[in-house]
This record gives structure tokens, C-alpha cells and sequence, in this order.
């Protein structure tokens, strides 16, 4: 397939690297600033070099990406909230074009899903987003195959930087500011890390958790949301005591979305560490199943946009 | 979809049972001796409580369901080693008359992965066989999504009434023979073991998984299997003192395949206790995937044949 790449943070960079190993063509990149386009396929290296020594991937204007010659857009760009913009008008001018859309940007599937749902009804096109939810868990897969009218529930860690702040304080007995100037030393947590410890990243991916289960209606105005800031290491101490620990537990169900610090069993399954993610699926034949892996990072999130891709073929 | 299900054992009865429920018809039904047969759809309710009450599901010849008016074949008779027949000559039936084949029966791509593959080649049906390995975990799914090529290994506990033997001996310091009297009593043992304790069964189903990733060559005669009927309660006694615990571990790779008794940490991913199943995926850009939920059971083993049958439409 030929894609057209918007936005050229970690994702979007892995994205054109591994798109030929996965036997895919990138003919359009765009960064805010610039664009590289080549019907024939953009050269990864050098486009990447370019953007790394100059700060722009190419000589010509983002907007030309989104019409230069391509099979799927994939859409890389910042999660924004409220509008999605400009995320959500990338996916009506490629959907409006009967092109395909991959997300990797949240926004658009967790603040207008039913918008996108709308679009996606009058095009040629198709939106998928495995990417937006778990980074390499195939999460939006599982529940395709068990059906969404057969989960009855989601839950689990959705976010690598909360998960490892709040395991590192129950190992190692630091509190949090430590733990999230130590994170952010290692690249785990990012400078400003709002979205990330006040559960606001968690909730979007359950808000489209929620939105596949039940068919849109949800975003994340109307999630309850609370993050981990709060949370004094005596807490975690007490916990301990009891042989339980505490983890940023996201939920979602086809009626809505709750995400917040939880007691879990110190030794269960969702007590995973570091930034490891972990997805549980209540299914009504079949049990819960467990699906647990790396939740974010250029490639591994790269890998579920590709298989969106390759799933379109 | 159109289904005619031959086996009528706890996997082919949960599928008739519960193909309505996914959308599918069941038009033929047959058990070693007979057979029902309706292409508006059998009565499912009226099928299994003929076969519970006289021992067959119908009037007409076991051979008539092969032939009756469907669009996928749903092979759920017991899994047989060499030949793999009359398994293997039900699929090829099927696939000479264009038809799909779901597969819940493991020995046809086990025992003869490539001749399944070459008269897929020449038919217009398709084969899928998630149900062959771990049940109710998608596990060939997540391999599709990756990619095949993008995984360098598969390893799991891939055998319920094994790992129940072994987390029980674990737990209670009892020995082997005892606590598979007690699995025998609660149903989670077969009266004969063998395939299961002999790891004849997780051997199986690794090299299915070893066929998927290498495109094939892979027979259980292959496979080097070692089973748990020789471990010592003093065995799981040493391994704890250290943290550690032993399991029935199957890996599989594109080259071969591997099943024994291992050594793990007691706290690990892969020391999952009771029935439980549990795959990790060795990938190639995301690192490591575990999937764990439900490796047997009927309902749960139809959800994945009625999950393959929704992804022939």
C-alpha cells in the first residue's frame, strides 16, 4: 500500500523506517512545517536525515501531503482534545477522498468518534486505530475477533509512565516527585507529564475502548478521571502490608469510562511493572482473557499502525 | 454463514449451540454414526437433545453432512495423530468443493500443515484454525497481526490439565498421582491422560504454531517432547526455596519444536496457576507479547471457530 505519513514524532519516524519491511510504500511525508513527496516512494533515510539535521522532512507544504498519491493516511499527529483538530480534519479530507485512515492519534476516535463513524459511512475509506489503544497489544484485534457485542468489559494499565512511577514507589518506598524526576531522567515520563499522571492519556484509550464496545457515544468529557499525584508512599507502604499495590486502573464498558488509582493483588495479573501495559477482556462464552505487552514507543506502536495497514489490503 | 459441524463433542456441541448467537446457520450436523440435516438451519436445541437422549443427532448418514448445502466446514471430530484421518479427508472434501474449512480438530495441520496448504491452493475455500491452539486466546491472530515474519518465537503453557497437576503439587506439596486422581475426579483430567501428562497434546500445538511461523515442515515427529509424569514432589519443593516453580513450557520457532517440564519464577508471567493457558510472542520491532485467558473448555474453544467463521464472510 502507499502511504501518505502525518507527523514525524517517534510513531510517525517509525512508521516510515519499518514501512518497507512490512511491504508498504510511504510516498508523502508531512511534519508541521514541510513536506516530502515522491509517487515512487520517499527515500526513509534521507528524509529522516533531513528532518534530524534541518528540522523539515522536505521543500514542499504539509497541506500537499494530504493530497499526493496514496492508498492510506496515516495519521500521526499530537493527541489534541475537545475538536481533535487539526487531527480530525486530516481524516475527513482523506476519508472525503475514499482513502483509507490509520490512527495513530487518539483525538479524533475518543473526542468525534461518531463524527468519524459518519465520514467513514459515506467513503470508500476505512478508519482503523490499533495503535491509539496498548501500542503493540493488539487490543482493538481481540475484541474484533471475540466481537464487541461479546465483551462486556475492559480494564487495565493503560499507561507505561503512571505504571512506572507508581511501581518504582512500591519497590523501591520513594515518593513521587523522586520517582517522576527519576522517570523523566531515564525519557520514561516526559518534561510536562499532566497527561500522563492525571490519567487523561488512561481515560482516552478507555474512552475508545468504550466507543468500540458500544458503539460510539462516548468522549472524554464524559469519563471519571482521577490520576496518581496524590498518592503519599504510605500508602503504598500499607498496601504492601496486606500483600496488595496500587496501579492506575483504567475501565471501560459499553456505557462509560472510569479511570483511577486501585487497590490490586500485589502478585495479580494487572500488577504488572515498569511500563508495561496490560489489557483484561471480559467476554460472555469465553472468559477473561489477558493481553499484556509494550504500551508505547516509536517502533512497537509503529508495528500496530502497519498491521492497520496491512489489514486494509 | 452456512455451517455443517462434524464432531459433536463439547467443542462441536458449543458450536451449534452458539452459532445463532453470532449470526451463523448450522444447516448439518454429524457424529461418527449419524447425522442431521436441514438447509434452513437444524433446531440445535432438538439436534443435542436427541444426540443426549439416543446417542445420535439425526437420521440421515454421517457422509450426507459433507455434502449438505454450507459454506464452511466446522471439523471439530477428536484430533488424530499420523494421517490425522478422517479429519484430513473432511478437509480436503471441503476444500474439493470450494468450500472454507474451520478447524478445531488439531491434527491436519499438525500432522500434514503443507498437504492442507497445497489443496488450499487449488480450491476457492479458505482454512483457518484458531481454535487448535490455546482455545480461547487469539493467539494466531496476534501472529497474523504481526506478521508471521516478524515473530521469532512462541512459547507457552499450551496444556490446562498439565499445568493443573503441576500448580497443584506446587501449592498443596502433594504428589503427581494424587493430584491427578483429584483432576481425574473434578473433570479437568481425562480417564486417560496421556496426550495431556505426556505433553503429546502442548507438543500439538506448537507445532502448529512452528508450521504458521516457517510455512510449514513441521509433523509431531519432529517435536522433541518431554512430559511431567516423572516429576517428584521434591522437585517443586527445591525449585520454590528459590523462588522458582516448574511448569509444562512448549516453544516453538520457524525451525522446530520443543515441549518439558521448566524451571521459572514462582511471581512470573508465565507461572500461571489451574487451567489457565498462557503464549508470549518474541517479535521482532515490539518485544514481547503475553496473551493468557482460557485454553479449553467447549464455549470457549467454539468462540474462536465462530471468530475464524466470521472472518471468511
Amino acid at each position: 500500500m502507499k502511504l501518505a505519513v502525518l507527523g514525524v514524532g517517534a510513531v510517525g519516524r517509525s512508521v516510515v523506517e519499518l514501512a518497507g519491511e512490512y511491504g508498504h510504500t510511504v510516498t508523502a511525508v508531512a511534519d508541521s512545517e514541510s513536506a516530502a513527496i515522491d509517487p515512487d516512494g520517499v527515500d526513509p533515510e534521507a528524509v529522516l536525515a533531513r528532518k534530524e539535521r534541518e528540522g523539515t522532512v522536505g521543500d514542499a507544504a504539509p497541506a500537499d501531503a494530504l493530497t499526493a498519491a496514496s492508498d492510506v493516511l496515516v495519521e500521526a499527529t499530537p493527541t489534541t482534545l475537545g475538536d481533535a483538530e487539526p487531527g480530525f480534519s486530516h481524516v475527513r479530507a482523506a476519508l472525503e477522498a475514499d482513502r483509507h485512515v490509520v490512527l495513530a492519534n487518539k483525538g479524533p476516535v475518543a473526542e468525534r468518534y461518531d463524527d468519524v463513524r459518519d465520514l467513514e459511512r459515506d467513503s470508500a475509506g476505512s478508519v482503523l486505530f490499533e495503535a491509539t489503544v496498548g501500542g503493540a497489544i493488539p487490543v482493538l484485534s481481540a475484541i474484533r475477533d471475540f466481537g464487541p457485542d461479546h465483551i462486556t468489559a475492559a480494564r487495565g494499565v493503560l499507561n507505561g509512565t503512571a505504571n512506572f512511577v507508581l511501581s518504582r514507589m512500591a519497590a523501591e518506598g520513594l515518593g513521587y516527585e523522586h520517582v517522576l524526576a527519576e522517570a523523566q531522567d531515564l525519557g520514561v515520563a516526559e518534561a510536562d507529564p499532566t497527561f500522563d499522571v492525571d490519567g487523561t492519556d488512561a481515560a482516552l484509550k478507555c474512552v475508545i475502548l468504550a466507543n468500540v464496545l458500544g458503539d460510539g457515544g462516548h468522549s472524554l468529557a464524559d469519563a471519571e478521571v482521577r490520576g496518581i499525584r496524590d498518592i503519599p508512599g504510605s500508602a503504598l507502604e500499607l498496601a504492601a502490608e496486606d500483600g496488595q499495590t496500587v496501579r492506575l486502573i483504567g475501565e471501560a464498558t459499553p456505557e462509560g469510562v472510569r479511570v483511577g488509582p486501585r487497590l490490586i493483588p500485589q502478585n495479580g495479573t494487572l500488577a504488572v511493572t515498569g511500563t508495561r501495559n496490560i489489557v483484561q477482556l471480559e467476554t460472555t462464552n469465553a472468559g477473561r482473557l489477558n493481553i499484556s505487552g509494550r504500551g508505547a514507543g516509536g517502533p512497537e506502536t509503529a508495528t500496530a499502525v502497519l498491521s492497520d495497514v496491512s489489514r486494509l489490503r
